[in-house]
């Protein structure tokens, strides 16, 4: 394979939840980068998030600092999740005027991104959703949030959109949940450079085989854009080391990416709360690399694995790959 | 809301599981089906399983049975699940000729269909699917999904085919698992003809807002071609009485049936394990009568709370539903 | 029922998560504590949440605040959950002067519980736990546990330690995780003082059925000390207001409440994260009294159905509740 | 570890679902035991499950059958779940009559049990439970619970009862639930030979952190008696080869076992519905040895890891044991 490795910056940042402001110190963006770069083996390519690592304000400091390290901007992603004008809805907002100032910060961020070099814009609206039942009318806030992205969509066909879905946090339902709706979501659009992020997190959450997710991205046009990766315990984005919890489900990922030519980024996104940042992601690369290099070394057995219906065939296998 | 009530026959016959072989005796399907038509409320349609209450043998007595009763056959449900020459698949088979017997027995049952005046084949594929990784191609096994279901769809065009889906049971794994993705198996068979059925049992174990799973279908273009009604305790198909568990779930669901202009049946869907059958399917369309009223007498007053995006609102307003 | 009704303070001010560090503005304690009293029907206790709200500094004026009020103190739930300094773990952190801190904290909190004629201390251990398989010595930090909570209860043996069970969060597992283990870690300690608190949304997550649940604390000699209510979607602590997803649960909850002879408080913990707080405390109180109005008319009536087995029986009575 | 091997030999039998009857074909018992003694590595033991394995009429020739293949009978499983008069329980049945039949039957099979060598009753009781809200006194059935098997202990003190827990099926929930659950109701019968079976798959289904719970045991007085081994997908009791799903998860259980010095039984509980059965068992046991083998190999760094917290070091070296 020849994906390359990638990583979200702020995972090197502080880390919090509601009833802690704060595991960790605040590093600054700069000295993030200076830590992905020179300490994580591998990394190729850095996710901003809007606002906070990347803005209009910097925009060509941060290129000339990227360019300076040799890495890509992988993907931006906006933030329309810390806003708390955002609280019930960004783009989906039942609020005009929310709903403009969303699709207006959207813009700039794109325009953000045609200025970086960036190709991708991972959207996670992780706002955009609902909590209780019989608030909310689905039909229509599912309407605003296709026009808006069709808008961003048409307005930058140079960018690919990348929508990254999960099943609750922080609403306890998401617009986008599942591989299958945010295709749906995407394919509504009409629009080829909309497509899916899948974190593998956020699948194994929706009871997703994650594998088999890649599947329904590619028959529906080749609408996988972008890949998360992190671990969690199968009821909860965790958002933990790869592999501490998982490990077929990562050959047989990595298996399915090899066959059916995802060529797209293979970026890091934990939260290590209470780990130390630099070697969490450093592990999970390293995870991922050896799932990755088993699969080069084995695709044919894998490939025939899978013709043969046999668990107890493919149990041997796997079984072999611990010493 | 003008839909209609049905049942599935089988309901009313012998229950089982993996430990215990019958928790039951086992009446006739002539039987059975004296007691819903003459016991129950309100039925006036009947699910058969194929080969069980239908047949190419039997279907001219039972239209004559049925008609005499004054009810219509609301679908077909082809059995593709009892017999294990499909034990790891029907029309996803990797045997040649399994898949072949599987398109022939489904064509004879969309035959049976036509004379008995059913417009629903209900094709609940319980075991394509798989269990464990690494032991399908999952693209080569959903490309012979979609061709058997064209195939189908193609040559009777006379018919509806609601594909129902289920995340697992009786494969750890099923092809159509949630509302989304069978969607997506729908709408890849480019055949207008072809559509989904929700079994509310099994949109609870997907992790889904069943009245959202509703939108998806409608925006897809009308995709909800059926309703199964069964009640559970929301890990597993428990298939129990409808209100015995959820409740504001069943007002949200029947709301928006209503609001997205779905016009087929209602249909009862249980396992009543150790429950006197008729009782349990009438408890169950007792219930759902109930929450169609509840919607049909204060659909305004829900039309506006869903805009307002106020738990509390929604929240008294529930209240007041209660004694 | 005799219950008298309480809330947690705190469900008035700000509410945040790890993307949003705020969704309102912050009251005061003092404005929170008039909100709480004047607004809100039926408030007997307030829980205060230790440092926070109560402190050696403070507690002489909240005694008298909440005696002008004519409201008691009806637990104080000391604060190890926001201090990063408890980040793995408080009294059972592997750092012996983390444990003493803890402890220290703890003990003060007691004094201060003393002070304000307050008989509950509520325990809610939340970073006591872990994340990582295999980076725990399960059985030390158990016995750390013990340890610290029985010399809590011999100290104190005027005080009731009740300790809050809940799976996850913000540790992936918690040390107390349900009814049953807590109980174990009650036994385990020998002091009559030391019990559990139940909280419903908890024990949702934890899969339990929560009536049975307070049958095993009957069982195990009264050890249900203190009740939380909420509401969520069963596979999260979404913290909502109650009846908004379930209501026979609470029904069956109420009486074997009623059954079990408890006599504690019914006390709110909500966690309002876009709501109005006053507005969805007074809704969780009003839905909560009116199960118990439904449990106080039909006691003998829910007696009897609990003999009979018969879940036709039971679906009828329970369908009869709603208007 | 010096742990044993064993197997339930009904594993190697016909399997079925609610939907098909049968997905393979009807061995004898004897032909069973030949495969099982013959063809499966490492075992040294069978249990047997009452009336169909064993029975007062089988057990002398039985006994000869065994001694004569050197293996022992590891555990008897009696059968109170095929029976349809158990239903609605066996030993928490509302009739009295029931109760009893229930009561003699194990008794008798725990003379069986004595005739044969056989140690340990492996009692899973799994129609002894609930399946509706409000359907059951769940007081009086504990205590019924309690009640038979503190008779039968008494009874039978030779012999050690492990009761099996598993949160739901073929009941939607079961009196015996959880690890923590289940130990409440051995202490509560104050009988030193009453403990608990763990089957992996079922504390994987409950929520558990499986090692975890091995640690509660511990804790309550060495109620660890008996280990069943399986894997699953997380969300139902699959029953599937071990290795399959998880690995971690089972290094640390056997490192637990080891550090708290289980020496009962590592006995396979499968249920290949598709696969070949004595391929699978061997499957399984090959997947323990290589467990049990790392955990041998560094049961010291093992050791070391869990006192250090340290989610790094433990991700490094579960990483180094692949190839």
């Amino acid at each position: 394979m020849n994906n390359k490795y990638s990583m979200i910056l702020g995972n090197l940042g502080n880390t919090c939840d509601r009833f802690c402001k704060g595991y960790k110190s605040n590093p600054s963006t700069e000295e993030m980068l200076q830590m992905a770069v020179k300490q994580i083996p591998f990394i190729e390519g850095i996710e901003l998030v809007g606002t906070w690592d990347i803005s209009p304000e910097n925009v060509k400091d941060m290129k000339k600092r990227l360019d300076g390290y040799g890495v890509a901007c992988s993907s931006i992603i906006p933030d329309t999740f810390t806003d708390k004008d955002f609280a019930k809805g960004s783009i989906t907002s039942t609020v005009p005027s929310i709903r403009k100032k969303a699709v207006d910060y959207l813009s700039r961020m794109c325009e953000v991104a045609l200025e970086i070099d960036c190709k991708i814009m991972n959207l996670w609206l992780g706002q955009d959703g609902y909590d209780y039942l019989l608030t909310a009318d689905y039909y229509q806030e599912r309407e605003w949030l296709k026009e808006a992205t069709v808008k961003l969509a048409t307005d930058f066909p140079q960018l690919r959109f990348a929508l990254e879905y999960k099943p609750k946090e922080p609403r306890n339902f998401s617009y986008h949940a599942r591989m299958a709706d945010t295709i749906l979501a995407a394919l509504e659009t009409n629009c080829p450079n909309v497509g899916v992020t899948m974190d593998t997190g956020h699948g194994f959450v929706a009871g997703e085989n994650i594998a088999d997710a890649v599947v329904l991205a590619k028959r529906a046009g080749n609408k996988l854009f972008h890949m998360h990766f992190n671990d969690n315990h199968g009821s909860w984005d965790d958002d933990m080391i790869v592999g501490s919890v998982h490990s077929v489900v990562y050959i047989e990922l990595l298996f399915w990416l090899k066959k059916t030519g995802y060529e797209g980024w293979l970026s890091m996104d934990q939260y290590p709360y209470r780990e130390n940042g630099v070697d969490a992601i450093t592990e999970s690369i390293l995870w991922v690399k050896q799932f990755e290099g088993i699969v080069d070394k084995y695709y044919n057995e894998l490939d025939t694995l899978i013709t043969l219906n046999d668990a107890v065939e493919t149990s041997r296998f796997i079984r072999g790959l611990f010493r």
